[in-house]
């Protein structure tokens, strides 16, 4: 049979980042490439504990059939949590668990976009959330962005080009690829715009809790008094994301309708991981668990910039990121960097080609991106050798 | 802020049986509303076992990041089972993990449909696969029914009818709602139907291992040498519905296209709940336990239908089911069913419109749901005792 997929799938891809992460499956290849946690990052033992806890006083409980809008004990939990951390989620909006912030993002979009219909987003930006909007069928704009996040001037005239957006995508700490922090000028002018136009902004905020330097600055969703700002929140960077727990604050007609939609989807998320989410809140100290967190991303940035510093060709540029997990970094003009990616991964490390992330993939790129989550002390020292020694 | 909505989604309401469901939560109120497995029917201890040694042998496995298409060794041990099971999957053939079989329904619908393409459908058939398809902004065509399963002539008037559809969705074996069983002579025609007209069969088997009478009738993927049929597998009513892991076996090029949405979907299923799947498979005596389960719902049922039997209004026809966990009652034409069940619930019983399970709800249905699986045996026959005192 000649199979015909429909047309919002028919032109997707699989994420360039997986296929490059099963080559580095290759013995010896140091990978720069994943979004992993560190393994070091993982409370193995207290997860043990409270599973074993949660299966032995009600079994069935985890196990049944549950509700689409989550464990409402982890809800309330993550309503508190969102209150007192980020001072987010106020009267007119309501908390509901996804199958990870993945799941948040592809909901929103659907329950939010028509086919043809465009979200404005970084440019770049993550690919998982980029891919989302395109299986919707949508119309995807890259917005250029700089050290302080998202050129305002330009999100307005994207907006002003395409008055069918939707929706503003939008990463505002230590964005996924390149690290940035979008400054809080920026986060409320971009509300403002999103205001004014009418349309809405999710803030995926995966990374919020590991700052590891610096001052934390305001969520956008902080300034929601219009009811237009969808915001997305993890497990999977500070716990385990192979547990597949996120959770959507929003306004309560979003989420009711996110929650119809996920019924089609996948009924609920896994409840076991719910209830061990919501003891690792309440019965463990989970803020000494993050600061576990943060020290060791710290100490593996610090690290993997240092090795750069004294190593790289002086003409690379990168991002210092004051937290999340990935270093953006940029070559010369003149180099070709899919070459370089090329003769990187036969050298022995896998790194991303910045192309991966942007709404256009075959607009010019000389940037890449390096995970410093994932690899060793060892081989973060010996990758970031390796790299220093490909002709540029 | 006045919010719009997709198109795909505007029109999408909540299940019915959802909402019903909750109003069954009023103390006192007897369910046969749910599709949940009995209680009894979840091997805890085992489950709390195996958990434990996952969670101890090798913890970061199970909570890091996985590959989209499944844990290979369960996918592995599953393509074994279906097998040696039910003789089906080729070379051609591939299989996947999905977050329940909804999910597996969900994206086979995005893969294939475009917004106006039609799914034909069972009429009764589950709510949750039309919802999917309503969501996908699939025409959803139903097909008349009897005893024997979809009317093969009715549905090649479908397939004349509706040139544009995509898919053909069938749950041969127990139906939800009606408990019926397709015939495999009406199995092998629906085939030739299919390849007649190029499109393809979703063919669900979320109840195939719960026969606890007559004897196994071939599923329709057996006979797919056309490699036409996608077939949905879930250790929902097996296992545990609330772990949500389902499986699909289909043409490879089917899967890639599904595994691709699935990664914009949830990136992949919870890690632990697969690995636990794929240790009750191999490190259990997993017929052992579906021996059990059979004869859970086997006395469940024969006490449902002989309460039945014995009390109801010989007016009231209902199926009698070799399998799964729905008996589908169907009233005389003079009575309002809607109103028969609010007063059914009034009196202390929830059953659930048969209108929920129509591709068209407002079309005349006079029938409804009621499942044996969920409630105690004493609530059975009292139950039924309640119903057999409504007035008809």
């Amino acid at each position: 049979m000649q199979y015909q997929f429909s047309n919002r799938v028919s032109q997707l891809k699989a994420s360039e980042i997986r296929e490059i992460l099963k080559s580095t499956g290759a013995p010896g290849v140091i990978s720069f490439a994943a979004g992993n946690p560190a393994p070091e990052a993982f409370p193995t033992e207290l997860i043990e504990r409270i599973s074993a806890d949660i299966l032995r006083s009600a079994p069935i409980d985890a196990l049944q059939y549950s509700v689409t809008e989550g464990y409402t004990p982890l809800r309330e939990e993550l309503k508190k949590f969102c209150k007192a951390r980020y001072g987010i989620g106020n009267e007119n909006d309501d908390l509901i668990i996804v199958s990870g912030a993945q799941q948040g993002i592809g909901l929103s979009a659907t329950v939010l976009c028509n086919e043809g219909d465009t979200v404005i987003c970084e440019n770049p930006s993550f690919v998982g959330a980029l891919n989302a909007f395109r299986a919707c069928g949508a119309n995807l704009v890259g917005v250029e962005t700089d050290n302080d996040g998202m050129i305002i001037e330009k999100l307005e005239k994207a907006l002003v080009e395409n008055p069918n957006t939707k929706l503003i995508y939008l990463i505002p700490n230590f964005n996924n690829p390149t690290g940035r922090t979008m400054s809080i000028e920026r986060r409320i002018k971009a509300y403002d715009l999103a205001k004014k136009y009418g349309v809405m902004i999710l803030e995926d905020n995966p990374y919020g809790d590991l700052r590891f330097s610096g001052e934390d600055v305001d969520c956008i969703k902080k300034y929601d008094t219009e009811g237009i700002v969808i915001y997305c929140g993890t497990f999977s960077k500070v716990l385990a994301p192979g547990i597949r727990v996120g959770y959507v604050l929003a306004p309560a007609p979003v989420t009711a309708k996110i929650v119809t939609a996920k019924q089609t989807s996948d009924v609920h998320t896994n409840i076991w991981a719910q209830q061990l989410c919501h003891r690792m809140l309440t019965a463990t100290d989970f803020n000494k668990h993050i600061q576990n967190l943060k020290d060791i991303y710290r100490r593996k940035c610090s690290l993997m910039l240092s090795c750069m510093e004294e190593k790289l060709d002086k003409r690379i540029e990168y991002t210092r990121p004051e937290g999340g997990l990935f270093v953006w970094c940029t070559l010369p003009e003149e180099v070709d960097m899919l070459d370089y990616c090329k003769r990187a991964l036969e050298a022995g490390v896998a790194v991303v080609p910045g192309t991966a992330f942007l709404a256009d993939k075959s607009a010019p790129c000389h940037s890449f991106r390096l995970n410093f989550s994932t690899p060793t002390n060892e081989n973060i020292i010996k990758g970031i050798d390796i790299l220093s020694q490909i002709k540029l």
